[in-house]
């Protein structure tokens, strides 16, 4: 209940308490997967530590500043999608994503972060949305790029990443561009 | 997006900020309606007492301790149901609901509730419900007992309405109960 | 200093602070006694989780929403009477009572309730007491019916105890019920 | 109940939310008498301002930091004493009090703070109490001299009183100093 | 006291509450000035607002999230250079700054802003700064070049300013980037 | 940066978290020279407890109600004065201080303190500052002295020292009161 229904077998949902234990077994089950550029995955080594980060999630939602989604396929967690921070004012937010191992490569993410993007713009009302990945990062770079965004320029050195940093590739996305036409 | 279909053009889905104007509206033009069995309507007399209450709903939701739904007919709103507060020791919740008068008598709330208990049980893993309403709400102990509920005993004065106390009937409906067979 | 004689030497305060080493020393010594019908046995298992509780009593009192007191007999610890969550708009609160085993036959606890029940009546102003419990824990129902609660139904599966659920038998008392006459 | 007998009338209990309205009075009534020497008088201006004051000293109390009673004489709010802030490291507190006009001259403050030193060493287990006032307040010297206080010095210009500053006189008792003999 | 000379006459300082007044004056005073490139202008109309914005600085600096500096000239209140929110981890933050009328033209911004460069890397040990500001806003981009930002890209619509979107230029500077040199 | 210089070597900056790690190997390195005069020592037992001092420090500061002051003394951390709970109403301040061992004898926290002084008084606006230290504790007295503070009294076992009451001796300055001549 309470998910949108994406494509096929994928469906999008808020993250809830509830889904600590799955999503705790998927950060595990992909850990070496997402460790290359996902900093976060250090923060959250344990349940107690997943568990804090929906119970952050879901506070952050409940005052507004960001959405966390839950990827559904095939009825089992594989990734999340998040809108955070929110900003009310000039009606902006990063949007980012991750996707466990074994979902890659059928067009999963593409499918829905579209429903994300569709959702940021015409149910919240958004008139921007930014991606940030490092430059290398190609698979993240090419999820963009399918979307849509434009390439808006180069942060150096953004983010400490690990054990070193990395430069963000920087992408943007308003209300009103022109999405590319998806081949089915 | 977001949203759960009940049955034909009904949706539940969880309350949020951005309903704030709607649900103000919904419950202005129902005040008249309403008030005779609704002791909260006088606290929400404008937008802002309605933002907050929005506000409320989404921190109890953000601490596990509610679920608050919006329910959807035709892409308007048109009530609500409420899981609160939510015992997660004793897997037991109550359940609260109200409709638009120019909803009634269509069979929504009751396919609503149905699907309230559905996720209830299935979703949350709860094990009680509990409606409790004004002996005299004949049309709300109606709902509950065309869902299955059982008669458990009456509140005296369990309640301060407005002006006078009202007595609670008091139903309970137990995960494994027989729902009772619906006519298409 | 700050109790109230009950009757003999049993006396009823606030339980504050100062009262943790005593209180857990109670729930030590009754811990088999207690365990059978009280499902907060499990959650007071040293001087910290009992200090804890004592300060979420001291600050639902701070909040006008609970008033804890406890039961002191020949100037000893003796068990506690609970009035919480106080509804300040419906004005009414469920009672809470529990007694070492060592006072249990005495009328201590009846003597006790009563003095809290005019306190409830009398100087909160409220109108309505509940008392719920197990329908198999008799000597609660006793003390219930001793004071004149009446019998007003059964919540099925209300509570989870430990390892079962059990259903709760619900009395009531309205401000102005007539109470039992007490032999002396 | 839940307040201590002192002496023939009098008697002590804490402050809490449902004397807002009496204590509010009673500051209204004797706000010209009391205005010279309490600088707090003015920031208890309207009955708001004096439920937030109970509401503070309530939390307070829930925190352990400090006890606030309020002293009533044949069943009538009449003046406060107040421990607080309490230090429970070095087992000290200030103790403050005030009287109704009409109470004063009968011996009833005298009484009330000789209740409140032995709750202070007795119950509380304090080693210290403080009495500071205004050098010039001889009503209030003269209390705690009767008390049995011991001067300790003076603070010069330690209090802003409306419109200039005061000098302090302070005393202190120790747990253990000689009570002096009262005449009955 | 606390201020660090800049150059000449020019001072940095914390902003703290007692400043309320001056920064209230000289936004006043600036208003119509600095209302066509910051939106914050109409979100401190009055000395409340400011002392609120006060407020908020000061504790996001308690939490370690934030630098919000005064500028002084001649001993009088000037603008002000703001770093946050801080990274910790990626050890970087935005630098955002704003001066008077009155005292443009003088190379005040950016003595100023090269000593809380120096601050930031030297005594916070950040990696990164970043200057963001609307591609219109000649004098802004212009201190950031003079400082020796690299220009990395246009983030398009990325603030809401009054009643129109407005493209951001953005600017990075590393620890280690190369200093103009500046004539005396 | 953000420092003040006081006299040669010597300068003062509020504490801030990035001190953490040099104020408690100071703590460590001076911990039998401070123990038996201060407190606190054993309650800054390791590098967690002092983060949460600073952290706590700062959080005053940032609700205005202190000012916690770093000792510099060739650029390494020596000692600290604090301004805490400033009563902004009747404008005055205890003010605190400590030197490490290896910086005593040279007259810095003499010049540091009256430094401190003048920032109560001129910039912070403050009427009064009292010193309270035990009775036998002649190095701090000396200092008291020195500054030209009154002597106003013995508080009685004013303060547990570890395993005893210790008496305070307790002097203050007011603005305007007469500064000693210092020699240079």
């Amino acid at each position: 209940m309470f998910r949108t229904r994406v494509a096929g077998e994928t469906e999008l949902g808020l993250i809830e308490h509830r889904h600590a234990r799955e999503l705790f077994a998927l950060i595990e089950a992909n850990r070496a997967y997402l460790r290359p550029w996902m900093n976060w995955v250090d923060q959250r080594r344990n349940q107690v530590e997943v568990a804090n980060y929906i119970a952050n999630c879901m506070k952050q939602f409940a005052l507004g500043q960001g959405f966390y989604m839950a990827l559904w396929h095939a009825n089992k967690l594989g990734g999340m999608i998040n809108l955070s921070p929110i900003d009310g004012i000039s009606r902006a937010t990063p949007i980012e994503y991750w996707l466990a191992e074994n979902l890659q490569g059928k067009g999963i993410m593409t499918a829905s972060c579209r429903a994300a993007m569709d959702f940021a713009f015409d149910t919240l009302g958004l008139h921007r949305l930014t991606v940030r990945c490092a430059v290398e990062n190609k698979r993240s770079r090419a999820v963009a790029e399918r979307l849509g965004f434009s390439f808006e320029g180069i942060s150096r050195d953004a983010e400490w990443l690990h054990d070193h940093f990395v430069s963000h590739a920087v992408y943007g996305f308003l209300r009103g561009d022109k999405k590319p036409v998806t081949s089915p």
